[in-house]
């Protein structure tokens, strides 16, 4: 089997190369387990050094929308292809044409490169929570399901429910086996803040970690939909897995979420590594992150998830403690 | 006032022209009325003769896509832009590429063209009661309303609901101001047939009222929601008048539709021009088109719409009547 992922050199995708190659084996739309025999990884940037020392991935570097149009990607005889690469929400606030461009011009190229296999590889696409937003004046459903009517208040939440319409219409027409998962919001991301507006939800608790300040911009009773890590991993590869029937309508699916509050993730973190670490959030509300928070939704709901057998994080404390356990290096306060 | 009708030649696009130079004056957007200055058409084959006999009237032939990128249409000094050209729902999946160019690329174009002109155009989109479609398995919501989620079933739902989010994105971003509306099926229709899988719905009128026998291809019981000509172009022209507050949220509205039956539409016009004209009719159901329109919403809810003063059609009965009363070249068969 051969397996592409865009946006393979980032976080996400990094994460996802290497759970695949751990297992060594896909099973497809509810087919048998095949061995993995190749992951090929595109991005703007090289994927980390372990992908690379790996003798089945392959990198192809460069701009995924010219890659799609010149049918570099994906190549004859990909089986199943991933689809991460974005520019996240805050780019593509500051810059319509940038999201324009990544996540609507790309997303359909990529899929008219995958049409144009003639193989009807499956198609795993990254939506996001971003798809629903809070309209002025009107409050948002609760919880939010997967029937939901998305109302997005952002253009990366346009930009990524118009992919999930591409795909669902790609796969009626046999083009692809199309599944779209929407994801929550991911933490506790590794590494650097990444310009995505739910950053600090990521940032509140690594920084800390790391001995760092970290600003918290939004109130303590805040509702948050947050997934860790391997979770979200978790909900992508089981959509791959799933079988048509299983899977069930084209729409896009909401993966599981925790539902908690940015005060309750400030406690997970003084649980995890005591008042050093908390003494350490700057507590000063953002109007134009607050305003932005305001719109999304906190309260989400994920049965067709759930009838997939994906399951949420059992508590953010857990979540803390295994970032803890997977970023050694990223650690400086000791954890108890 | 400077108008923009896309699809400027085809019959809802000549109507709505009519309308608005019989008017004379529009007032756009909760503002005061205005004096129409000029109208521009554009499609690719010349209006009506009536039409450009209008000094007040300006055709623009050719492809939309390529006026658009071409920054040729809109024209400076466009206040408001109808886009009504479509490719329509049988051409569409038929051929996929055409809908994506005609639907897709040349509606996204045209939106960049109107934000290229830096003055905030409003733009009506005509969005279609096909971005609501059964899934296979899975039971229509009834009624559907303003915010049920779309399902659509075909390429051209997807693309117009695709274009519902591009206008409700473009207008949040202060590009232009947008307004989206989902035209019910029209019927009657006047003219020959157009493509449309759902045809027959003006055919089993239109052809009998011209001595013509007419497939009629679904069984009595099917429900439809339809809307008389008159009403569409009433709604077209409603959205454009309604203030930002009195509109509501970005989402497409539904606009109102009379909610009936393949027979009791065939009743109607017996009533009207007697047993004659429902000898007519052929009732043999095709699978094809049983299939598709298996699909379609017949029960409609549109309480956005009725918040802004419109109305449904008070019968059947009297759309036909009024089709015969507005088409008299076209019909043989003597009205009651």
């Amino acid at each position: 089997m051969n397996i592409l992922i865009t946006g393979g050199s980032g976080f996400l995708g990094a994460r996802l190369a290497r759970t695949l190659l751990q297992q060594g084996r896909l099973a497809l739309n509810g087919g048998a387990a095949r061995t993995i025999e190749s992951v090929t990884l595109t991005d703007r940037a090289p994927p980390p050094a372990d992908l690379q020392a790996d003798p089945r991935v392959r990198f192809v570097g460069g701009d995924l929308l010219e890659l799609a149009n010149a049918r570099t990607l994906p190549a004859a005889g990909t089986d199943a292809v991933f689809h991460l690469a974005a520019a996240v929400s805050g780019e593509c606030e500051a810059d319509f044409d940038l999201g324009m461009r990544s996540n609507f011009a790309a997303t359909h190229a990529l899929l008219e490169a995958c049409r144009a296999l003639g193989t009807r590889p499956l198609v795993v696409f990254a939506s996001s929570l971003a798809v629903f937003g809070k309209q002025p004046g009107r409050p948002l459903p609760r919880p939010i399901t997967d029937d939901t009517l998305p109302t997005p208040q952002s253009s990366y939440g346009i930009q990524k429910f118009i992919g999930e319409q591409l795909v669902a219409d790609y796969a009626r027409k046999g083009f692809i086996t199309g599944r779209s998962v929407r994801l929550m919001t991911v933490s506790v991301r590794p590494g650097r803040p990444n310009g995505a507006a739910s950053g600090f939800l990521s940032g509140m608790v690594r920084e800390p970690l790391a001995g760092l300040r970290a600003a918290v911009p939004v109130p303590a009773e805040t509702l948050v939909a947050l997934a860790s890590p391997a979770r979200t991993v978790e909900g992508i590869v089981r959509a791959a897995e799933a079988s048509d029937s299983d899977w069930g309508p084209l729409t896009g699916i909401n993966l599981p979420s925790l539902r908690t509050t940015v005060g309750e993730m400030a406690a997970a973190l003084e649980a995890v590594a005591g008042r050093p670490a908390t003494e350490l959030l700057d507590w000063a509300p953002d109007p134009a992150i607050l305003r932005l928070v305001d719109t999304w939704p906190g309260d989400v709901a994920w049965d067709r998830a759930r009838g997939l057998g994906l399951s949420a994080d059992a508590s953010y404390e857990q979540v803390v403690r295994d970032y803890v356990r997977e970023n050694p290096a990223a650690v400086k306060l000791a954890a108890r």
